[in-house]
């Protein structure tokens, strides 16, 4: 297996999701989070872009996105839950999408520059939610700043470097390193969510639920910030410099979660994530995968309500 | 380690809650389990005692108890929550406290005693959750007859025979092997609880929650049905006839839960189980132990809800 590629080739393969969101369902859904403008803040030479909706909070909820994906990528049935009960925050990081700058090569300066754009809010206490990727980013903060992280939600991630988690399928592996997919849709539902009708159906309503926005889908991701997120990813997921041989220094409480099947981080990331953090609450959901957070949306946000309040 | 002795000599250990438990606060609570009357009913030969209480729904929840346990050892507060939404249903097995007959040595036959006791009470459909040994009980029925059983809770459990599951230490062996524990309150906090103040403390108040009902506790469980449930259990620890070779037979619904750091039935169990059931939740509460159902009793209590509902 080589992992190099996986990350090298994996941004082809989702070009398409914004293509798609863009050409479903013109309907403009009256939801809390599609109708949030977006706005910027500039700090350390960087134009952040984002987004503040829900109900006003004292500790806002701010999200770290996946691996390639921008703010647009969130699914709003998800952040119109979220957002009934607090402040949600969403936004590009360094060089994604809305937000100018370099990404950088390290899950450690994505969460520098993370924080860099959560204290340009003002902000000086957060609860944050990352998935994949952003959860990487997520445990970096919390493990870095722990005064200003005051909840954790790791979702469908892992701590990086644990040996005994299986690693990815060949076929998984096949599918991730498509370079000229004939049928991105396929693959995507294949990657994301759970292999049975039930899962695939709601893969394919969380796309449509997707690009309802009335502004138009902010700029894909380029080539170099990709570039940059694959080598945090690699270096991370192979333990360099993660957050396991750390996580018993975690001190906020944390909801770690992931759909059973998740052919893209095992669940074994999960489980063996849980139980090194001192505070670990670990939900796996049956019947999803990678996306379970938007398949079981309604339950998920009443998970991470339950645990923020 | 020694099995054997294990569960030969854990019941001298747990003696003590029952005796404690009449000697706390007199004064009784107003709740639907401590209110509701033991009734019997007679089937094969055994007289079943059992309480049933809680909104009327066409469907109960049955609880099966734990090695050793009586009805009278379930956490009112728990019962108390489960009962708001539906009916709920305590009962001894088969030669157990006030039910008469002889305890079988293993567990497929608990469960056809379970079903023998479902069905005298006329239901063809019932939800179950199983502690700890109810949980290896809740399985075999759930496997054994999938016509009766709608949804299945395993709560502090094992499917039995996951070879990578780390087993017992040797402290926690040492304390489950006393035979004349000097103070049986501290090792019982030790083995049901985490080493924490506060999870020592939820401990006392589940103590202290128990006996609060009006009438007397029924008999200990006699050495014999003792000594029949060891072997059982550790017939079922051993993989001997468990489930976890037919799991992927497992056609319900499954919630798995319990405390991560459950020093009597490693979490990993719980993992294995709901990574090879079809259709399973995991859910493992920080700060918890093998009582972790009582220690997050109203947390748990709605994650009973919503996945029965």
């Amino acid at each position: 297996m080589n992992l190099a590629v996986i990350f090298s080739s994996i941004c082809l393969m989702l070009t398409f999701q914004s293509a798609m969101a863009k050409e479903t369902d013109n309907a403009k859904t009256a939801s809390l989070s599609n109708q949030a403008k977006t706005h910027y803040v500039n700090a350390k030479g960087v134009k952040y872009a984002y987004r503040k909706f829900g109900k006003q909070s004292e500790i806002p909820l701010v999200l770290f996105q996946r691996f390639r994906g921008s703010m647009d990528h969130w699914d709003p049935k998800l952040l119109d839950n979220l957002a009934q009960s607090r402040t949600v925050i969403i936004f590009d990081n360094a060089g994604i999408s809305k937000t100018s700058g370099a990404t950088p090569s390290s899950v450690k300066a994505m969460g520098q520059d993370a924080v860099t754009f959560i204290q340009a809010l003002g902000y000086s206490k957060v609860d944050t939610l990352g998935w994949s990727l952003g959860g990487f980013v997520a445990q970096q903060v919390a493990l870095d700043r722990p005064e200003l992280i005051n909840k954790v939600i790791v979702a469908g991630s892992s701590p990086g470097g644990v040996a005994e988690a299986p690693r990815m399928t060949d076929e998984v592996l096949s599918v991730v390193q498509k370079h000229d997919s004939q049928n991105p849709m396929e693959d995507f539902l294949f990657l994301f969510f759970a292999h049975t009708d039930a899962s695939r159906s709601a893969g394919m309503q969380h796309l449509g639920r997707l690009g309802k926005r009335s502004e138009a889908f902010g700029p894909e991701t380029s080539a170099e910030s990709v570039a940059a997120q694959g080598k945090a990813v690699m270096s991370w997921v192979m333990g360099k410099d993660s957050s396991y041989a750390r996580l018993e220094n975690m001190s906020q409480p944390v909801l770690v979660a992931n759909g059973q099947t998740d052919v893209l981080m095992h669940v074994y990331n999960s489980y063996a994530m849980a139980q090194r953090a001192p505070n670990a609450k670990l939900v796996l959901y049956p019947g999803a995968g990678h996306g379970f957070l938007f398949q079981h949306a309604d339950e998920f946000a009443k998970e991470v309500d339950g645990f923020l309040n």
